[in-house]
């Protein structure tokens, strides 16, 4: 017998990168910050009632979004909270799009995107990168959908755009919705979420993950005016009422409230992510300048696939995907200093020895 | 400008049960569990290694899976463990539901499945439950649809049916899924989990937030055969490749493991459950005999919407819905005997003062 409903006939999952218990590696493959989270998390976990986990978390993470707000410079009822910006993501696919209402996006970015469409049967128009890996947002305007999804920095190029530009192409599509998502926005500094009071169909997507060292707490959140949050509040109450958990909301709202470690730590991966380049650029590769914590290297004396492999040999982990254009690279996280170190060891082993 | 596809525009979303924070209650609206969760996690909080955060969390929650087969009796790919258990329902809807193919459960049940056929545009056949709040399986049997959702308990009525009538169920309807929801299950002790193995269209789906006293923590699983669990896996791997975060999955697998603390708990509520039951039946109360941690109480001297209204008044919180049947009831959380005895003094004066 036959249980299974069209989805799981029809969909490709997305496949995260490889997570291996084998071994100890220099794991640069998925995007992880090398820094460990603020001590004031720490500290969170320490004093947490235990007891109290017996009550449902609060449904809309209040304190959590109220600390969010005082963040990124806007109100309490133009944030909301997810179990990570993957969840938020899906929310917003299922608000925003439908098999009428099609998406657009960059035929290179976060897979993730066409993976959700495919679930929500939402029709897809793809828009090439340029050569040199930049979004043509141009062509992107004339294409015929609902909204966008602009990943900024793109994955996994790391190439940026600045905030203006994003303002000025939602702008240019008042009648779609542009979603921003700055997963690894703090890397770089422009991020729109001010500007989305004044751009009623601009709505920005962020996450724990990268910049605050959560990955393993899973949660990310939306900023946008009160009516696009709404909609996003009822598709969450179409799923799970409570998809952020107590602790999850006490640690975050920790997190974002030590700015000065944030800080702290961002700068830190952006200095090394100047001398990385500077390096990868030296070794041959060619490296577009990322404005993320990741670098896109790649058309160098190897194969991306070769590079990826005998990297691993060597216990150094990176991305790959074996697929048009990407495979001649590898996506490569940005490390402490000996870790980076250690990689660009290994590469010119790899590449001339 | 409207910026939403047709999901926003046509549901009515699920609404949980009200966490008032204006002032402390005696809360017996959300059918948390009286006593804290296990000490042992308690010490995984104290213990846990924060700097670790910064990685991904085992994106199938391994480990936690591990200790779920092991006290469920099953194997380890016969689990899959997601955001709470409304979140591994969506899953269910997602996988074995589409426009095509439609689900039956009772019209008087979890809210959220209709929520949930909302989403995803599943048609429903609604079967009324019989004047005495049991399910009538025999018409549900007869139902046109691709499969069934029966709460075992039942919510709000705590309706229990033993498990050899779910499998003798499932057996007679072998073209379609029956998904067990077993929220409140371990107050009953008939779940169906180690009768998935012989009914291949049998899926169980149980829950951290009540038994195991971890509503805080948002973890629920499914059970069933490879096959199911697979497909539910992809549609996982469609909405968020980690959705259970890392420190939940320590926290859970600690407390699956406490199996005395547990069984303690639970037997302590099983017991409170008999006794509020006889005192409430005292009061003139009808009172379907519930295996669930909460009754159903109503059709006394005053209406639901006077009891629930009254004793807010009190400190006492109970749920109500003002809905055809159910609003000549209220939904009481077995709560601890302090708990019970408040509320039983409260009625007590509101119905007879």
């Amino acid at each position: 017998m036959e249980y299974f409903g069209r989805r799981v006939r029809g969909i490709v999952p997305y496949t995260a990168g490889e997570q291996p218990r084998d071994r100890r590696y220099v794991k640069l493959n998925t995007n992880e910050n090398p820094y460990p989270p603020s001590p004031a998390t720490l500290q969170v976990l320490r004093a947490f009632d235990g007891a109290a986990l017996r009550y449902y978390p609060a449904p809309d993470a209040d304190d959590l979004c109220a600390a969010i707000a005082e963040a990124e410079g806007v109100g309490r009822e133009n944030v909301l909270c997810g179990n990570g910006s993957d969840e938020v993501l899906f929310l917003t696919f299922a608000a925003f799009f439908d098999e009428s209402r099609g998406v657009c996006f960059p035929d290179i970015t976060y897979s993730f995107y066409e993976v959700y469409a495919g679930f929500f049967g939402v029709p897809v128009a793809m828009v090439p990168l340029r050569a040199d890996f930049t979004m043509d947002l141009a062509a992107m305007a004339k294409a015929e959908c609902a909204g966008y999804y602009i990943a900024n920095p793109n994955a996994p190029t790391g190439v940026g755009i600045p905030a203006e530009r994003i303002a000025a192409f939602a702008a240019s599509v008042p009648e779609c919705i542009v979603i921003a998502d700055e997963a690894y926005m703090d890397f770089y500094g422009q991020s729109c979420a001010r500007l989305t009071s004044a751009h009623p169909n601009l709505l920005v997507v962020k996450t724990f993950s990268k910049s605050y060292s959560l990955a393993g707490i899973r949660c990310g959140y939306a900023i946008g005016n009160a009516a696009l949050i709404g909609a996003l509040r009822s598709m969450k109450d179409c799923m799970n009422s409570y998809p952020v958990d107590a602790l999850c909301q006490a640690v975050c709202a920790a997190a974002v409230r030590d700015r000065a470690y944030h800080d702290e730590t961002v700068a830190r991966v952006v200095a090394e992510r100047g001398r990385l380049r500077d390096a990868l650029l030296a070794l041959g590769f060619t490296v577009p300048e990322s404005k993320a914590n990741f670098l896109f290297a790649g058309r160098a004396a190897k194969s991306g696939k070769e590079i990826y492999t005998r990297l691993k040999e060597e216990g150094v982990l990176v991305r790959f995907w074996d697929k048009p254009v990407l495979r001649d690279f590898c996506r490569i996280t940005v490390g402490t200093p000996e870790q980076n170190n250690k990689l660009l060891a290994s590469l010119q082993h790899i590449l001339f020895l």
